[in-house]
């Protein structure tokens, strides 16, 4: 653990293309009217081990499909990204359009059509317009010497009003890692997967095992603590790449470094999607502290975050914590009733169920912020959990009322 | 089953008072800033046999407690309510508050203060204003001889926009029973109780366990099966009264016709609960069939019905099968995701997960009227469901960032 508590991180201007050995672009094909870029293509010089961890729907889309075949042997060299369709409930000419996808960018790039992962973020129910997405990959391939993150990043918005890119350097052994990544929200976002596009690369050299656990462990507290609005969608994943290129290695003995490392990019991403929530104006980190369980502290947090009539209150700037007290009640976490503390920015607003004399101008000052904290204690164990929400705006109503995905 | 069929359902203007041997009547004391009437009394002639259901919150509110103590023996003579002020999270001093306005309305009515049901719904966590509560129980007792029904559904109005009654006539072996009833909503609504208020009175004889199981299974179909924006309050419940002074029987003869016409009550009162939703423009009829089960036909409805994206697209008149495609992805119910059919106003819009040709003028129509019906075919087996809900509009954002409940 000394490890970890001496781990200097380095935060690194970019995303995808700052560990070594890989290359991105983003162009625009006119999947999208607005012309707008559409076509992201991430590859790496030499085939990557890779994890992934993808939509818990359903209704999974075609590409969700078969990236899952793709990814099966833990080997990945591409990741291509069309935005503007989702390519999801379009049947079977579905799924052959992902592997025409596959097929010409592999043809492109000059490498196995099987090592590609393809995803689609967009409209559902709309059939691929398959020959602008094939020039797009072309194109998109044709870029990659000149190409950057951010195209690529940009690449992927749909409803976004920023692209999200974050990437540090940590050293492993005394040897630099890097670690890189971009996302997409902004909309359909809520734990369990189902939820956002999110590509990460590292030049760390990892095994197959160690990789799927990291990221496993890494969305846990990231992409999975973090929700808009409840929805979860037919699309979307989480992909990590690791090229091997630093040549520094993770072992059991420095895994914790690279975990925490891996913790920090998956949640600075996480919540660049919670800021850019649709509609958000409040940034609100909810903490659970004193449950029996992480398990009941996340359920409790879970409830909060996902309430309408909190995240209403939040943007009418009310500390409103009966409302909190509310969603604590019907979560199906254990409480205490007569045990239940509320924080605002830190004051302490109810102890034990009810309110107490506490510092208004305090309270006032931290719900017109636009980071809010709010903190719940349970008072009955060490179960903890935090997670990440924004508030519900008008705006969140005009664009989804708008929007037709 | 064939009383069922031929059963002849009138309905009657009013709500509580409808049934022979019930008075009521609503005043203001002035809890409400608006000095709008806050304070209802019902009262039955004699002590009724007496079914309830309470809220489910872990957080809930003193009254409920108090309510559930004097129900306990299963009978009830007078339900008093107040608005304004929910009585929860105020600890002791709530649950003697709650203890004190059963005494002072047992004194001013004359009778056992135990045989009274309080309910408190508004404001959380700020202490009863008990003295204008205690002048606003007498008030409201004196006014019993000339009080209507509509008094006291106005009285336990908080954000709803207009009051709600429901009340009908129908024949139990040839001799005339009255089931009426009254309720509030209008923002916290959702499945499983903790939900809103009704109070519904009949002049059936009925013993307390078929009472109990009717009222029951009643409000599975009715307030359970509504939604507005999933959140379910610390107050609320659904009591009902059943004074015997008709003088006809529920038999096992005839308890599928008083369950038919209690169904009815709730139904209607559920519905309009729904109509009133904050901020609602549309009514939106969710059916759900061919699951595996019922239940699982109500997980998928209640995940589509919860949607604020499906919910927004409503407000948008926007026919987006694709949201409601993927809420049934993400709801627990079993579904093949290339079997289900959707339909808009009747219109098969989706057949197997994939969009289909369709009359677009008719999917357009049924969008822009006010009551919207959906229906999803999973074509696994038999169950089914029924969900109400609302739209999630600009008003719904603007009551609740204003509102301090």
């Amino acid at each position: 653990m000394s490890n970890i508590k001496q781990l200097e991180i380095k935060q690194i201007s970019g995303g995808v293309i700052v560990p070594k050995g890989f290359k991105a672009s983003g162009v625009a094909c006119n999947i999208k009217q607005s012309g707008n870029k559409d076509i992201a293509v991430v590859v790496s010089e030499k085939v990557a081990i890779a994890a992934a961890v993808f939509t818990t729907n359903k209704m999974a889309a075609a590409p969700v499909h078969l990236s899952k075949n793709h990814i099966a042997n833990g080997k990945v060299q591409a990741v291509v990204i069309n935005s503007g369709n989702a390519n999801a409930c379009t049947g079977r000419q579905g799924y052959r359009d992902a592997e025409k996808m596959a097929e010409v960018a592999g043809l492109a790039i000059g490498i196995n059509p099987k090592d590609i992962i393809i995803s689609s973020t967009g409209i559902i129910g709309v059939p691929m317009p398959i020959q602008k997405v094939e020039e797009g990959i072309k194109m998109a391939v044709g870029r990659l010497p000149k190409g950057t993150g951010t195209d690529a990043a940009e690449a992927i918005m749909t409803t976004d009003t920023f692209s999200k890119e974050y990437a540090i350097a940590f050293e492993l052994d005394s040897q630099e890692v890097r670690i890189g990544g971009m996302a997409k929200g902004s909309g359909m976002i809520a734990p369990n997967m189902a939820t956002m596009l999110a590509v990460i690369t590292t030049d760390a050299l990892v095994t197959l095992g160690a990789l799927d656990s990291s990221l496993k462990a890494a969305v846990n507290k990231s992409f999975n603590s973090i929700t808009v609005d409840g929805d979860t969608s037919t699309n979307d994943m989480v992909v990590l790449l690791a090229n091997g290129e630093s040549g520094a290695r993770v072992t059991t003995g420095n895994a914790g470094v690279f975990q925490e490392a891996l913790n920090q990019v998956c949640m600075e991403l996480a919540k660049l999607i919670v800021r850019d929530g649709e509609g958000a104006t409040k940034f609100i980190e909810v903490e659970v502290i004193g449950a029996v369980g992480d398990t009941d502290a996340k359920k409790a947090a879970m409830a909060i975050a996902n309430s309408n009539l909190v995240k209403t209150a939040f943007f009418g700037q009310d500390a409103n914590w009966g409302r909190i007290v509310a969603a604590v009640g019907y979560s199906s976490a254990d409480i205490d009733p007569a045990r239940v503390d509320i924080y605002f920015g830190g004051e302490k607003l109810v102890e034990n169920g009810c309110v107490v004399a506490h510092d208004a101008a305090k309270v006032n000052e931290a719900i017109k912020s636009n980071d809010i904290e709010v903190k719940v204690d349970l008072k009955l164990g060490d179960g903890s959990a935090r997670m990440w929400t924004c508030d519900l705006s008008y705006d969140y109503v005009r664009i989804n009322a708008e929007y037709h995905t």
